[in-house]
């Protein structure tokens, strides 16, 4: 049984995650939006490349059943009526509504994993959920992808540090599992940052640009481990939370 | 000034080298056989992304002249005179020679950093030669950027340490440089890794595939700090050799 951590949506191929349980991992901020979002009781989730494409496609909808939401150099885009702050994302703003979401790194990863036999969408604030999904589907032999979506393209040390946490659990309930070099690395971040995520916030390349962006709180948030205990499961372009939700 | 480490060619793009100098880094094996060749007499290295686009090539030789070089797979082109094993690169097989290079990943990453304002091959083997260069650049204010090429299109542990080391040198040389989060998993690696290359060489992935290949001399070879201290550097898609052998 394999599990290879992956750097960015570029430098993924279909080989790399063709039957595979993938998670993609987007801590600053999307995965976490995603993760609050489903959590407050949003319907679905639809994630697209473009602000355009996601304004073509609300038109399908009633007024009132949607939500446009994402972010360009990490601010709400102009007439969206959301932002990729997590916190934005309140049960009274999404509750059974469709998030239209189009964010600069983490939507891309979800497109560029197609083929997967299963997609979660995982971060720190609903790993424990993810990770027994994950840790199931390793010890029935099914190799695991994850997908660090990075920031602008480029490696990111939150999304790999994240990715090691998953890497750890699944190594602990599998032994003997293969690593690729970059679970290797993900396993050494986990290591240095994984019992001070605010030290690992305060390190990272995006952390500091949010937190001077004014976007200080969200960083708190991200790093709270499980505070958002949901299983957001992508398939047929849509992400929607695992468990009895899942139809409504 | 900023020290960037990117990895892989497929997530640069020409805004993270533009006006920058470049280490381009792949240790197993293209960037160490291009500083063994330059230091055993290769007149220059032209590299190919593709066996036939050398082929074609060096129709424009005299037979004599060149030498058609390059992997796939780890293993020499059928027809071709040399493999991508750096121990094929002795003096007699190579100086004088133009060699027509094609390998995996290497080149790759060499085509991809065109826009740079020097780009720089560096390894293991002629670490210290490359780190003066590069810290004379540094010390003149011009920001860095070190391509840790990888295997298969994938982070490496190996490219990865090896760009730490360049950083640790940078950082030493120039305090208060900026470091993308690539370049801090790097000095991380350097870290752990950068007084133990054969322990590098055995965790990571390329090592021991190419140790399983037969490979395992490569790898000893590879890891032998400052054993070829030429300085190559690419330019007009050429890679020669900075000093006085340069113009020959």
């Amino acid at each position: 049984m394999r599990v290879d951590v992956f750097f960015g949506a570029s430098s993924l191929t279909s080989a790399d995650v063709h039957g595979r349980v993938v998670v993609v991992i987007d801590v600053l901020r999307a995965s976490t939006t995603i993760a609050v979002a489903l959590a407050n009781g949003a319907r679905t989730i639809i994630p697209f490349d473009s602000a355009q494409e996601a304004i073509t496609r609300s038109k399908s909808f009633e007024r009132g059943e949607y939500k446009l939401a994402g972010e360009r150099r990490n601010l709400m885009i102009s007439g969206f009526d959301l932002g990729n702050s997590p916190r934005d994302y309140t049960r009274e703003a999404v509750e059974g509504q469709t998030i239209l979401l189009t964010t600069t790194n983490g939507t891309g990863a979800l497109v560029a994993v197609q083929g997967a036999r299963e997609v979660l969408v995982g971060s720190f604030v609903n790993y424990s959920a993810v990770s027994a999904m994950v840790r199931a589907a390793a010890r029935s032999e099914s190799d695991i992808a994850i997908v660090a979506a990075g920031h602008d393209r480029h490696f990111s040390l939150e999304d790999t540090t994240c990715a090691g946490r998953f890497v750890r659990s699944i190594v602990k309930g599998v032994p003997g599992a293969e690593l690729n070099d970059g679970a290797q690395v993900a396993l050494l971040l986990d290591k240095k940052y994984g019992s001070d995520l605010p030290r690992l916030m305060a390190e990272a390349t995006h952390g500091r640009t949010l937190a001077e962006a004014g976007f200080a709180e969200d960083l708190v948030l991200c790093s709270t481990v499980d505070a958002f205990p949901v299983v957001p499961v992508y398939q047929d372009r849509h992400v929607t939370k695992l468990g009895p939700d899942r139809e409504r």
